[in-house]
């Protein structure tokens, strides 16, 4: 790294450290902020520091907030609760436009291999959520072991609150092909497979 | 964009301004700048604002530099100069540490396409830099029609002026297959063909 001045050594470490991001695109990015005014550089910076600053967790749903309690948990009605992985992941649900209830971020699965247990994830939080005017609760985390373990232990949690507990479907990806999908998922189609 | 709170929108509009960079990678830099700490994410943007304002270019040769004149200017002698296109193509010749001259970078070569003529970019800055000591300049931009022209074009303000004036080879890529290299630089590799 010698052959960059100081400034810009500096600059190309701190951009190596996002994800997926290599020296070479790392400088690239670099490259880039030398190119853009000061006002520019000073905004980009600005936004890194007071995203930082303003994003909290919803006290009661974990999603991203800027206040205590998030946008969706005040003015949503409570009876359908859809639990999540991460915070991204109700950013993904909500692009759908279509869930209307709220939801619950686990902010991670449990795993036992990386040392992560019931009690490392917002379990707990989600159980003190029941209440006689939940309905049902949808279980959203990934469909790797991992996500459908945690799916599994807390619908057993659940079930004997009277609550009901689904599972978003597994099937053929829609526009996908039945030759290229994997064995996996074409079987869990199938057994899975409705009367039209 | 309205499903992400403000601060992090806004996050993601700035990343989205990197070169190669488009929405979905702008959210996992943004989510990677939720989960630094608050010092890191401080660091992170200081060293932004930080390159902007004390990155400069050499009064001599256009180069990168912290100071008035860079530091290859300041410790190396000048009867080489070896032209390029842009400062990072001087990171490009360091890294081989080989070339032991100095660098004369346009900051851009003719394009008429795009409205850039010979006083556009650096020219007269180089002509000013020729005296009795400098025997060699060596033409290192990039072998594409423009980086090719602007090259000739120095080229023949400099002969006049008794500079031996050299360009790049041009052939096939060291670990290079002849089957996969393209024809323009298999009959440029044919024709400067060397005995061995």
């Amino acid at each position: 790294m010698d052959v960059f001045i100081e400034p810009i050594g500096r600059l190309i470490n701190q951009f190596s450290k996002l994800p997926g991001v290599g020296k070479k695109t790392a400088q690239r990015y670099a490259y880039k902020v030398i190119g853009m005014t000061e006002a520019e550089a000073k905004e980009f910076a600005e936004s890194i520091v007071c995203c930082k600053q303003k994003v909290r967790y919803c006290k009661v749903c974990g999603n991203f907030t800027e206040e205590d309690v998030c946008e969706i948990c005040k003015r949503r009605q409570g009876n359908t609760i859809c639990v999540v992985k991460e915070p991204k992941d109700v950013i993904a649900m909500e692009k759908l436009h279509e869930f209307k209830g709220v939801y619950h971020v686990l902010h991670g699965v449990i795993s036992p291999m990386d040392g992560v247990g019931p009690n490392d994830i917002r379990i707990k939080e989600l159980l003190a959520r029941i209440d006689g005017t939940v309905q049902e609760v949808i279980m959203a985390t990934n469909p790797d072991v991992e996500g459908e373990a945690t799916a599994m232990y807390i619908a057993k949690l659940l079930k004997p609150l009277g609550v009901n507990v689904t599972r978003l479907a597994h099937g053929i990806p829609v526009g996908g092909e039945l030759e290229y999908t994997d064995e996996i998922t074409l079987s869990r189609a199938l057994s899975e497979r409705k009367s039209i």
